[in-house]
């Protein structure tokens, strides 16, 4: 596909317009085009949350649940008008003004980023920075925001995708060495310290999803168990961050999310991470 | 390995120190391990230059060149000790500051992002700044830049390091197609339009290495010759980017550069891209 659009397409046709559901948030500034079950725009929308910037929150991806089909065997979903004609891969996070009048923000960090620039620019009256001033320091929050991508997002595909037990055991081992040496650097009670910041948000989503939702020890077994006491310190640290209004807001209910792992773990996934994982690449900023 | 250290490893032994041979370069703050032939580091670089950062360049890898051998012909490089001290898996840029007190700075769009920090707090009188400052317009030019890594710079090694022609060829028609892409999205004369910016500079090497040193003509003959013609508003753009000293300063001389890339071309590249792209991954930054 293209790159970045430089400037904002043509408008939908009204019969398109008509089906775009969406909730009506009066006077946000920003469409916020979301996935309740994507941990990339749970990213995004921690950080939107944050620096309390207004949005309008559109679900964006449909799962494509017929009549009695239980979640855990839908197979693919629809995606909004309005995310396709602002993204050209049709991924969320995407955000947009709400005149659509500037070219589309995409990409889950470049997303975290530009809420923390709405606030150091004083667009919206925001929290505590999300990067620390310092310019080292700044550095090495982005070095490890990176790290977090690679590390510790990326394996976890590797231990859900693979239908080859060997594959899956490589990408656990991965996982838990990732989760050895980010405990190890956490200054408590954030990983940076006092204030939650763009590594915390980072890697939450996937946090969750291991630990509170359980969904590796469910889809993998007890050989791929964890051991909460070798892990107390991360533990504590994800405890931290989800007590935070900002983040315990993007939680999707555990079951449910749960079930939209069936694809991963069954091979039926039908999106871009699976399609990455399974073509033996890493894992990315893919839905 | 472990993630970014979070504090400065021990000093090295006297022994280890004395080999060292860094260029006595009086009152600069950083030291910045770099490496003539690096395309990442050459990123940094030009960034570093930009912002009038006062830093002591340090060739950190050495080519083994044994006494009558041709450039061409080396295979490994060396390693500095004081980058195998400040990076995890001794890669450059790797940017230190001068009493080693704080911890290091890599990768090379972290670098990058790193000289725009220290101009944007003060720390040093910087020329214009790399990112636009309007926070919509932030975010498309960060996008822009991983857009130029992925669709740019790592097509380049899938032309250059595979040994089957059609990979070379799959590779040489993405690299085309993001050559098309990113000019016509050129403002001009550079790609955001009157100032050097953090897009630029992640093109910069790797244009330079592909139409003034012509690598990808060279080493894969004119079935991969690029067409001047059509690509006169990249070449146009090249050249503009070229004539700033902050960028000229940073060109490696052609011809030596021509040799290194033999290497890669011949398929016996001891390096972590040529491994990433043989292993059918994507290129990125690694060396």
């Amino acid at each position: 596909g293209g790159g970045p659009a430089m400037s904002p397409t043509e408008p939908e046709p009204p019969a398109k317009r008509a089906k775009m559901a969406v909730s009506a948030a009066a006077g946000a500034k920003w469409k916020f085009m979301s996935a309740w079950f994507c941990p990339y725009a749970q990213r995004a929308w921690i950080a939107l949350n944050h620096h309390r910037v207004p949005f309008e929150k559109i679900e964006a991806l449909t799962l494509k649940q017929a009549p009695g089909e239980a979640l855990k065997d839908v197979k693919g979903y629809e995606k909004h008008p309005l995310l396709l004609k602002h993204h050209p891969s049709g991924l969320v996070p995407t955000i947009v003004d709400s005149e659509e009048a500037q070219p589309a923000v995409y990409d889950s960090l470049t997303c975290v980023q530009f809420a923390e620039d709405l606030a150091a620019s004083g667009a919206v009256d925001g929290r505590s920075p999300l990067l620390p001033v310092e310019p080292v320091q700044r550095a090495r929050a982005r070095m490890w925001t990176d790290w977090v991508d690679k590390n510790l997002c990326a394996p976890y595909y590797s231990v859900l995708v693979p239908k080859e037990d060997e594959r899956r055991r490589a990408g656990f081992d991965k996982l838990l060495h990732g989760m050895r040496t980010f405990q190890a650097s956490i200054k408590g009670p954030f990983f940076l310290g006092e204030e939650l910041s763009m590594v915390d948000i980072a890697a939450i989503p996937w946090a969750y999803r291991i630990f509170s939702c359980g969904i590796i020890d469910l889809y993998r077994g007890p050989a791929f168990a964890l051991d909460s006491e070798e892990l107390a310190p991360l533990l504590r640290w994800l405890e931290a961050c989800l007590a935070l209004d900002s983040v315990s807001a993007t939680l999707a209910d555990k079951q449910r999310l749960v079930d939209t792992y069936k694809r991963y773990a069954d091979g039926t996934a039908e999106s871009k991470v699976a399609d990455a994982v399974r073509a033996g690449k890493t894992a990315n900023d893919h839905e």
